[in-house]
């Protein structure tokens, strides 16, 4: 068929007189054109490549009523039934996850000439099975933030309203999640996942920062975790801390080497309190506690208790020396 | 009942290949069982035993709907049946609260052996019709927090825009709503209803907080208003303004005394400027403004007008005196 | 009428026992009544008068898959029907948006009585399709800020993660529908536009902000852009950034005037670390870098670097002088 | 800009390899094209012309809810708000429907050049109104219908079931709605009310026939009325009753005039049970019963009771004498 | 109370000028009340009484999932997780189920005083207990009556595509349930769910009928089977097939007793082919076949070929004797 | 693996009290066990196996709107993007269409041991893009078949009424689309299609039988059309009637041949009115008219017209002769 026979699609004299459909519809597809032309693509795939958000949404909250089914399931569940309700959530939702596992494997792999569709099928299912077993033990580190959260907050009546109430567990939920799927080589889908409570929460956490158990977000909104964070146990952030890299220092050689270590460690047993920002490859020593609005760029040894005044006598203290 | 004596709900042979479910469900329902255990709950419940997320925000739009039926209510509801949508809206809106209200009652009650269901019943009926008469004066109050935000923003064009747009007015929606929970013995809803706000607005208002007619935040990401915290009249806040606790100070004796006050007093007229912090049980005088970035943790009296550099100038003074 | 004639809702005898459902209605139709008579305005609109927030919401999400079909398009769209369904779905979304420009119009028009209903359907139909034909314009400015948010974040690991992941992106792009409604004369609509992606990220831009291609904000939550700042080209700005009116220094006359220039112009390549706020009708000069948490008051020349130190240096220095 | 310009939308190169999809467009587009031209129709409408069978079933369950709102409404209506609840069902569902209104007597108006907009808008709304303004009598009719029910069948037990469970009732209530729509000039959308519960019931009656109070149909699938039947008050039906045209009959002509008036007329307080098939315009005497499976074309006087095998005998004594 | 006292809803100096929604919702009302009063109920309800079609809707489709999980069950159900979904699935539909139980019983028992409300609470459980408990025998005999469906139609080509494709099966399957409720004492949802599947499929069985295992009925449109009609084993009819009441031979005495058997009695492996009419208390010996559009009013012995030839030869032999 | 060793899933010490939840559904997993033994099945398949009913109802739903859009498509559809929308709604159709015939093929090669994965997948592809490219001839088909409605029905007002309102409309477009399946060699899903229409008209046509241009069906309810038809052009029924296979005489050998031609030959321009019965492969003469409730089993030459009078007749002569 030649081109010439094809009747088009674009018939300018019956178009609506309202807008011109079809010649936006056609410059939109010039620019997208354009747009993978510009990014080396083929010119067009020849079936969707990438997950979708509106499925990991789904995901994510089947995960979270099958983690907690009476807390975070539906409304009418009855405890009899709540066994049923975990394996039947589970199962849908995991499946619906090897898909996207695949969709983000062929992705990544097309660059891999090697990579052949069996083989990454059978890497999907992997990862799946891998972060399916290890649910359990996110449950189980999930509840010791539950048991931190009801200890650190003074408003907190009872352990039960913590899963209802607290935007800070939802945000651990979804990081201890997005966390196992980092760590099993499907980076795009976690970080998904943290941005869904990203959005619901005011609270960035990168699914690569390595959080221990008992951790505690109070408030919450503005806080910024970034994906080299080490955390240990126990510790405590208030809203608007900041876990960053000390970025600004460094743009001398242009070119940032991803994944470097460039965010804190910190110690077990510390509370940061509302609005610190703490920045760079940093210690912050077990057992200490920054004040608000603290602005940290180098370690503290453990037990310190950092404030603005202390670290404004620092500097004095410095510049007179 | 030893353990060993429940016949597991694995049947491995006839299990999934891709993932081992049954193993995966028995699994958490070990944990399940191990946190109730720990919280020294009785091993199942025969019920339902808490509120539901889903349900309060199914209740919450109602509510907000019922209020301004032609500004947050349906996009196709005509002046004519206004009131009808009213009474239709709130009816069922109520009832599910009513629902709701015996589920914490209930909860809030295990440990209580003297109370019988059916004085729950009442109680439940009371809390909720006097949640009901009072929702007129929530409206009034409300009519005044409008007039307010159109008054105090210059990018205002008519007070008409300011309920479909201005994120500080959902908070407020929610806060009048959650506090009226609060005061009548139904905290955790309250909780749940403020929560939902914070979610939508990235403020976070406790329901306990008690709050003057005309009250505006604008912009609002960040805001965080603690428990004990009492505001006057026409007070106006901007975003990441913080009345907090000054937790940081008093952790000498580590049992905190919940429900004590400990969060600040605003008078009357009062501005908060962006990325205020006001820590503790302090006053801050009628009439007075609070400027950006201000960290301040002891009273002022009415009319001051307290920036950073004022700020800086009196710890100097102190400094050399 | 007096009110006294009026008969009245409330039937008492018939109500339920639960609540006074009557009584309920009856009082928040005489709040609603008291208001429409303080704010001046006729005792009932015979039709709506405002847009619909949800609506909005809708054709909001419909123009988002129709610029980028296979990332924010729904889960089975094949390339194959990409443009069926671009089409399908902008002539959905440009009709309903048809409706709301009406609507807003007409409530505009109301104190304007010179103008007919025909002459506002036609500048109705004027604006959709002077908007529709804008959209692959800025679907193009879009590739720019998509491409910024690679560049800008050394977290990014493809081009292609930025639509699924960044809330920056989705800021951006309700940004620049926003403005186009916002030029085109429908403020309302667009201010709208504009707060549900506050709502779902956090960054809250005025839709009067004119901002360059390549615009990039990361982390995003607590980023506040006023109406009448003015954005260079590729910009980068972390989260819990202000550009903001300097309004604490200007309470002399009382009434401010709407629509003066009062946020700051940023020139091209300039980069705005956390936290900073930067206030009033100041100029940051091209190529410059502003450090975290830094609160700047007035201009400054290209290629400046302010941090907390240089601007306490500074404050030092002029002290000194 | 030139045709030749135009980048045409049928990209073969590029399209799925799965089917070939813009050609299948095109080619539905052509027939579609000659079918408006084969029925002497503008080549394309600008807007859409008839009303929607989605929208009209929407409107039918308001109107069945409204009328009978604790039997057939939302299932957590309670009686309190009651009246609430069909106000605001009502208007909603009422200006749906003058929308469908508009869409016919704009389609129907296309060849008299005369009719002004304006006009058929007047004349909408006076449809509209006079429908509305006539439900109190459809309900009052409905009940002698309902009790009808009651009385006719040994199986109910009581009036209360007749609503919820019997299909002859859903098919009174769409043709008493369906009759006052065609008597106000709106025969489409009558026609399809008709058919939402032909399709429910089995029971396909013609929106003109003219139906008596106390009507019932037991069982029902397969009973047919034709457009100009008439039937008197407290008459009843089995399942499987035809009162049709004597078609066959009269093909000689090959012309037939639509609306004469064709099908039997019905007296008072006649049964006619199942398979019964009455045809032509004959008039079956008031008190008559009718046998399952007769054949009926002729009258029969007042009180007759007529069986097949009364058929059979008189057919005989007709051939014999 | 005197209907003069109540005031009424209407407001006409308010009232749309679309049409006079105050006033139709004051005359509904109006025949509402008469309605009751002629009825002999009370004036108003203090809560909904009668069971709700859609609820039942839900639990029919629930029961109908959990009973053939793969067939009827949802899209995405994996075989692994069967048992999750049966249980959950049931869980849900019979704690609905239990809620409209209480609902019948309550409405039932309106009249008889010495009911207590916990005495109806506890025949709801018992009533939903024995329903839920014989589900799999209930299961057991669909299996029998889906290897009929294979048998008996040639062209069936698996027995899979029985449940998928025919009515008679959807037919058995809610009869099977609504008997189990019939038999259980809450006759009125019975009904409603031999309703649901008359509305699907135009075979329309009471729920009284009692019959027998390996059922069969082949395109089924207009079969009907009466409240007492008794049915064998192996049994098959087509379409348009009455099992009916002979009443109109007994309209002598004008009050019908009712639950009296008046319906047929069908025995084992009788076959009874499309259109065929069979009334009375009857007997239709096992092993018969009855053939097409037969119209058959007295018992027939084991056997017995029945067609509309050998009955009009039986006639005329009877005639000649 | 013996039964005994498989743990149960009951663990009734835990169980509700209300119901023995775990006890049923192991009886119900028993049964499903017996069934499928007895059915000759693997014991447990390790995906699902069969065609979904809601699927196929969502893709027979798109299917009607792509071939009629601006009749059967949305209601908010503008003539400006109809090949929009045909194109975007086909292919998600012909998408999900194309799972459910791997599935059904998968299904159907269970058995056929030499079938490779890749080869159905072939096959399924060829089998979608033969059905997706014969959709514009189904359309012009059905054109034909509107238009003989229109010319059929003197009740029929206007040609664009008939899609709107008439079920035979929609029973023909579902068995056209269905037959096509059935040709291509999906039987079940053509069954599914079919049955779709069934229960939504009562009308009852085997996908397999063969049916011309012109095909009208009038009020349809309980029509019967077997497998092995064929119907010429122009022809026009009525309700209730059966082209069926004279089975009952046919039950000598007991084991009846799938497939066999055993349903009538109808010719071009034949009417059939409302509940004739037409059985076994017998030829209606092109131009006959069959009358109401005529029983045929035997052909009949062209321009026959038959009434049950005439066939009285005949069969007294017959007598006589």
């Amino acid at each position: 068929m030649k081109i010439a026979d094809t009747p088009p699609l674009v018939t300018p004299a019956t178009d609506s007189s309202l807008w011109p459909l079809h010649q936006i519809v056609a410059d939109l597809r010039t620019i997208r054109s354009q747009w993978r032309t510009s990014q080396q693509r083929l010119p067009e795939p020849s079936s969707r490549e990438l997950p979708s958000r509106d499925v990991l949404t789904t995901i994510a909250h089947a995960l979270r009523g099958a983690l907690f089914p009476l807390r975070l399931g539906p409304a009418d569940l009855r405890p009899a039934s709540e066994d049923f309700y975990v394996g039947h959530t589970l199962d849908s939702a995991l499946n619906a996850l090897l898909g996207q596992v695949k969709l983000e494997l062929n992705f990544a792999g097309r660059t891999r000439p090697d990579d052949a569709g069996t083989q990454l099928d059978q890497q999907a299912r992997d990862i799946v099975r891998t972060f399916a077993t290890g649910l359990p033990e996110i449950r189980r580190l999930l509840d010791s933030d539950v048991e931190a959260a009801y200890l650190g907050d003074p408003a907190a009546r009872s352990v039960d309203e913590i899963l209802l109430c607290y935007p800070g567990i939802i945000a651990i939920i979804h990081h201890r999640l997005a966390h196992a799927l980092y760590v099993l080589g499907v980076p795009l889908l976690a970080r998904i996942v943290a941005e869904l409570a990203h959005a619901e929460t005011g609270i960035d956490i990168h699914p690569g920062a390595r959080i221990g158990r008992g951790f505690f977000i109070d408030h919450g909104t503005g806080v910024v975790i970034g994906e080299t964070a080490v955390i240990g146990e126990r510790v405590r952030l208030y809203q608007a801390v900041t876990l960053g890299a000390k970025r600004f220092d460094t743009d001398a050689s242009g070119a940032l080497h991803k994944g470097l270590p460039r965010h804190p460690t910190v110690g077990d047993d510390v509370v940061i309190y509302a609005g610190a920002t703490i920045l760079g490859r940093i210690t912050i020593g077990h057992g200490s506690a920054i004040g608000g609005n603290v602005w940290l760029t180098r370690s503290v040894p453990p037990g310190s208790i950092i404030t603005q005044a202390s670290l404004r006598q620092q500097t004095q203290d410095e510049a007179t020396t």
